[in-house]
C-alpha cells in the first residue's frame, strides 16, 4: 500500500502526548513548547536529498544555502525568531573544497539571521543534509495554519511560481540571461520570510509558507482552519522574469502548482487587509489573491468563471494531490 | 583529500558565534543553550544510514527504536533529562507495515522516556533517518567530556563490546540461543543510560557516551580534558554472553574497539570513587576502569604491561584513528 506524503506523518506519528508542555505539536509548520513565562521555543526539521530536492551537481554552497533557508521559512511561517540549528550530514566522501563551500553557503544565511550552529552530526552515506532550528516566538500570540476564518483575505507574499521556473531552467541547463538567473536564485537559494513572520505575528489569523505549491498549500491551511478558499488566479502576481522565458499558460502552472517557492501565505479579517500595518508592508510586497469561505478545499475563479488548474503540486510519494 | 568524521564537525562547522545565548556548542555530545533562569535547553542531533549503522534488511520496530536510542544517550551524557523530539524521515517507498512497526519501535522508547515527538519531515529518499533531541538540565551543574583532572578514575557503565560482537552475529546470520540473541538486542536496541546520566549530574567531573568504541572514545574525553588516561583492560567486566560465542581475545577486540554500546564513561575524583552516590548505584553496575593521567592520549596497560589493542575505533570516513 502506497501512502501520499501528507498521510504519513498524520497517521503514524501524530500521537496525543503525554506531555502538557507541548503546546503545538505535530502538524503545523514548526511545534511551539513551553520552555519559560512570557516566551515560547520554536522547533522545526527539514531534510533536503539529492536528487529529490536539488539536482545532482547543485554547488555545495547552494545546498548549504537552502538546507537552512527552508527551515527558516517554517519558522517565519509561525512568526518566530530563529535563534539556533543542528545539522546533520549524510556525505558520500569527505571532500574539503565541497565542505568549505558548504560550510559558506550554510553560514551565509545563518549570519543574515543570526543563528548560531551548535550541534551536529556527520556520516557516511548518501547526500542527505537535515537541518533543525529552534527559535522563540512570543508566548501571547504566534502563527498558524489553524485560525483562517470566513471572509478572512488571503494573501501570499512575493511571486510564486518563480522557483519552479528557475528549476525547470536548471534542470534543462538553460538560459543565460538575467532573467534566467534570477529564476535559476529563486529556485537555489529561497528568501525566507523572516521579517514578514514577525510582523503578520499580531495581525494574521493563519499562516503558513509555500513549499509544494500554491494551490495545495492552500488547500492546507484551508483544512487545517475548517475552512475553504476562493483564490482568484488573475489576481497573482506576474513573474516578468518567467514571462520572458516561458508561455502564459506555463507561467501559470508554475504559479498555481510549483512548489519551493518559501512565500509565505496569510490570512487577515477583510478590515486589516484594507490597512495593512506598516511593519507589514515593510517586509516585503504581499499581494492578496483570494478570500476564505465558509466551504471546504480551493476553488480557482479566473476573470469571473470557474478555472480548474492543469496540475497539482508536489507530494513526494506521488499520490494525486486534490487541487 | 579524504577527511576522518572527527575532523570535519571541527574543521568546517566549529565557529566562534555572536550570540551570548550558546552555553556549549559544538564538539560535546549536545549543546547546551540559555532559554530560562534555572536551567539551560540541552540539544543534540543523530541520523543512522541503512547499510552503514544498521544492516539491510533490519526490522522497521528495531531502527526506530535505534533511531531514538542513540539520541537519548548523548543527552543522557549531559546529565539531562529529555523531553521532545524532532523526526525525519527519508523513505524509498511509503509502506504502511514498514511505517507501523517503524512508529511502535520508536514510541516505544520514547514512551519510557517519556519524551513527546513534536515535529517531523518525510520525504522520498535513502534510508535515512535523523531523530534531534531537545531536553533540559539544571543551570548549575550539567556532564561535558572537559572537566577530567589527572587522579580521577575512569569508570564505564555496563558492558562494552556485546554491541559490537551482537552486530557480527547479526551479520553472519548465527547463533540461535540465549546468549546470541542478549547480543544482538544489545546491538539492536541499545539502552541510553539516561537515569545513571541524572544521577552523574553532580557527582562526575566528565562524562560521555560510546559509540565509537571505548578506546577512541575515551581519548575524546581525555582530549577535551586535556590530560590522558591509563585504561587496566583486565578490569573490564567481561561478557559471559560474548565468551559463548568469541574467542577471549576477539571479545577484548570489540571491548576496547566495538561501537554502538551506548553505555557512558565517566570519571570521578578519587575520593568519591570509593564512595559512589545510591543514585548512581541504583542507576546501574559502573565499573572502575582506569584512572585519568597529567599526560595526554590514552594507554592500555593489561596486568601492569603495556597493552596495544589489535584495532582501533570507528570512523565514518575510514581515517584511521590512533588509540
Amino acid at each position: 500500500m502506497s501512502l501520499g506524503e501528507f498521510d504519513i506523518i498524520a497517521r503514524y506519528f501524530t500521537r496525543r502526548s503525554a506531555r502538557s508542555d507541548v503546546a503545538l505539536g505535530v502538524g503545523d509548520d514548526a511545534a511551539i513548547l513551553d520552555v519559560a513565562p512570557g516566551r515560547k521555543l520554536v522547533a522545526a526539521v527539514d531534510t533536503i536529498v539529492e536528487g529529490v530536492h536539488f539536482p545532482v551537481g547543485t554547488a555545495a554552497a547552494d545546498i548549504g544555502y537552502r538546507a537552512l533557508a527552508v527551515n527558516l521559512s517554517d519558522l517565519a511561517a509561525m512568526g518566530a525568531e530563529p535563534t539556533w540549528m543542528l545539522l546533520s550530514l549524510s556525505l558520500p566522501t569527505a571532500d574539503s573544497r565541497w565542505l568549505e563551500d558548504f560550510a559558506r553557503g550554510l553560514f551565509e544565511i545563518a549570519d543574515t539571521h543570526n543563528v548560531a550552529l551548535v550541534g551536529g552530526d556527520t556520516v557516511r552515506g548518501p547526500l542527505v543534509i537535515t537541518v533543525s532550528l529552534l527559535g522563540f516566538v512570543e508566548a501571547d500570540r504566534w502563527l498558524t495554519r489553524a485560525g483562517a476564518q470566513p471572509g478572512d483575505v488571503l494573501f501570499v507574499s512575493g511571486c510564486v511560481g518563480e522557483a519552479a521556473a528557475g528549476l525547470a531552467l536548471v534542470q534543462q541547463s538553460c538560459g543565460t540571461d538575467a532573467p534566467a538567473a534570477h529564476l535559476r536564485e529563486r529556485f537555489l537559494r529561497p528568501t525566507p520570510r523572516v521579517a514578514l513572520g514577525r510582523a503578520l505575528r499580531t495581525v494574521a489569523s493563519a499562516a503558513m509558507d509555500v513549499s509544494d505549491g500554491l494551490i495545495v498549500d492552500v488547500s492546507k491551511l484551508c483544512a487545517a482552519s475548517g475552512c475553504g478558499a476562493r483564490l482568484e488566479v488573475e489576481r497573482l502576481p506576474p513573474s516578468l522574469a518567467a514571462q520572458t522565458h516561458f508561455a502564459p499558460e506555463r507561467c501559470l502552472d508554475y504559479a498555481l502548482s510549483g512548489g519551493d517557492d518559501y512565500e509565505l501565505i496569510f490570512t487577515v479579517p477583510e478590515a486589516t487587509a484594507m490597512n495593512l500595518p506598516a511593519s507589514v508592508l515593510a517586509a516585503g510586497v504581499s499581494t492578496a489573491i483570494g478570500i476564505i469561505t465558509a466551504g471546504s478545499g480551493v476553488e480557482c475563479v479566473r476573470n469571473g468563471q470557474r478555472f480548474v488548474p492543469r496540475a497539482s503540486g508536489y507530494d513526494h510519494f506521488g499520490r494525486k494531490v486534490a487541487p
